[in-house]
């Protein structure tokens, strides 16, 4: 293999793609935004990326193995044309995240690729009550745009600036003149977060103008509420019933 | 020395010889499944593969010296060629694993290999009773096949996926189109684990169809027993001797 | 992006024109100082450079997202031309140190330069009441003149060597014939010190013969001040106020 | 700078040299043992090899500053000559430890080096009495040979094999068809230490027979176990005086 593998897996003519990146992250944000739209919209597998960057793993399902990779798919978002990048990986190492960001960006070249939006999450280190999406971008433009979408924008946030594929997005996007805006949802950080993946998609939805049906989502947003109200009790310890307290009563 | 470095020490013909792997893991339950193989059968080393990718290391016996090294042995199996990885060292880096396998799986083609199999451990974290041997393989005929001898296939299991020179003999032996199975043996992954190396040459033995005598396996196992029953005793305190409790009695 | 990715802003003709380094280091003395003469002359952008070897990164202003990189300026000095170069960040491994370094030492020689200072801090791990500066150079004749500008030259100081940028800026320096100084001044290595930077400034301005105010400087002392005095109130706990002791006068 | 860089700064004519190698390492033994070599017998210059696998630093003697490097020596040792290999770095990484050594073994046979020892420590854990030399050797005719020094080969020592220069002086030197030998002296490992040098020179001073004087090496060795007893002082706190047991004699 190659430092990076591209396997071919379709070509269709694409208008004016988005390219819209979900990878693994704080409060996994952004992978299971672009999941939700995988599931809920018609997608078709057109690129498969590995890289000796990746860790050296397959993942196992039904006892069949996959090789580490990342994939595009094309999906059509209420008759527009999306390029989504998903997957379980980022790249191991420094340079690795480099050359891997520019890879995605050279498919997104291939694709006539014109905009693009990282999705993902940014710590706030408590649980969520109002789901804020704080954003950045390369271009004053694509800033207001988001302003205009209820994206906010604090001085000095997020504190470490942005890291990893989504950080580099942007920063070796803009070197190419591509225009490239970061949606970022404030999440806990401390667990998976479906409804900040709901609050970023509600800003792409208003961006790209489509449709989309949060059911699925928020089921899983639910099961997690279940998870975080089992931890909360186990930390308490064991509260009265009613059994219990009837006779105080 | 280049990156790798392969040294011919034999060039025998084999005929349709089966690929097994066998590198230090979990409990080390490869590693010992293949030295008992080549124990048992007649070998031949085919093969040596140095890399700058291995750690910076010599071993040492009887004062003379070893630079670290994987080796490659052509085992005549019943009648069956084998092509045996062994050896005391995986890759020290992401890229090295990635780039150690694709040279092993060079080896393999010269050899003109057309099946592999990993052999490996997954923890469980506790004590074994019954040893189940898992698995995972790169196509339905090989899970198929693996399934009829026993093998167990369970959902999200083993959770990390596989990782090292074994999950990347799925993973790139899939891209050429060789068929890799991988047998991992439950062991406990807090000791060596030579009942654990047995049970998956029990599954690989009716696989390819031979027959191996486990004492010298087993006695390695009565050893380890004893290992854990001083480690249990010293965790316990001092028990009472049948001496002590006679009075009581 | 390549390895090393150079960026040409202006290509103004500079006469023998000294380097001045300050990137991040202990105290962020050395960037404090160079950032410093930044504000205080004018200065133009002449070169910005990218690198895989910076962490995967993009800062974050006013919504607006810059890769991480370092950056050339053409400053003039009370006459004198200085190159500054100026960043947020060093490579992210030794090699990178090396590759990065050679970088600048290729744009100083683009420009001519015939002498460089490496500014930074050195580690007291105390609170510091009298700043000095400590020096090491290339060569016997800029020792001597670091000394006549009562620079101080003590036995096994710094005691683990000069590393990073700074470090190799005189080791790689010195391979090409480039007379390179290094100008250290004294910090607790706790806090972001601008009494260091001030210090390290004094004696730059005595070697260069320019004139530059501190004000902005000391302002950032003061606030520095505030925060260490904050702090030290915390670790001792309320202590009376006037009015408290009133009663007991 | 390359990866790596040779600086030649003399080509003498050498007859059979033996390399003698001491980096540091455990107990700083093997340094110790060649430092004391080039102290007492007249040595020039030969090269110095720079690289971007040593750490990033430059150090600094009165004022001037050197870049991390290793460098070899052209010794006459009691008419005998030898090339001795010195320095205050290792590589930084693995690769980089397989590369230095090929560079290294480049050097020597430049000077038609002929056979190499490899100086170091191995460690104990606890303070050493007598100072045995283990050893290890990559012919078996080199093996008898230290055996005959009193060098000692126990089972299963050093546990972890050699690492690092030493141990691939052994592993690449061996593949060149270079005999080399290795002598470890025992040391606690906790501190540098004098005395388990001097025992690796004996061995090699009858090996290679030449007459050295330890002098300076024993004052070394005493100033050692004087840092050694205040430790144990301070550790066992204050014990009385003779004063303050008069009375109770």
């Amino acid at each position: 293999m190659d430092e990076f593998d591209i396997e071919v897996h379709a070509d269709p003519d694409l208008e004016d793609p988005v390219l819209i990146e979900g990878l693994p992250g704080v409060g996994h944000v952004g992978k299971l935004a672009v999941e939700h739209l995988l599931e809920e919209f018609d997608g078709e597998l057109v690129r498969r990326l590995y890289s000796e960057h990746f860790p050296p793993q397959v993942t196992v399902e039904d006892g069949r193995t996959t090789l580490a990779c990342v994939e595009f798919y094309a999906v059509e978002v209420d008759g527009r044309d999306v390029l989504v990048l998903s997957g379980d990986h980022q790249a191991g190492d420094g340079v690795g995240h480099y050359r891997l960001t520019d890879r995605v960006l050279d498919v997104a070249g291939e694709f006539g690729v014109e905009r693009a939006f990282a999705l993902g999450g940014v710590p706030t280190g408590e649980l969520i009550e109002e789901y804020a999406v704080l954003g950045a971008a390369t271009t004053d433009d694509l800033v207001e745009e988001l302003e205009a979408c209820d994206v906010e924008f604090r001085e000095d946030e997020p504190a470490g600036g942005i890291v990893g594929v989504s950080g580099l997005l942007l920063g070796l996007g803009e070197r190419r003149g591509l225009p490239v805006g970061c949606l970022m949802g404030e999440t806990s950080g401390y667990l998976v977060d479906p409804r900040s993946a709901r609050a970023v998609l509600e800003v792409l939805q208003e961006l790209l103008d489509f449709d989309v049906d949060y059911a699925t989502l928020e089921e899983r947003a639910e099961e997690m509420e279940e998870v975080v109200k089992k931890i909360q009790e186990m930390e308490q310890g064991p509260t009265p019933s009613d059994e219990d307290l009837r006779y105080i009563g």
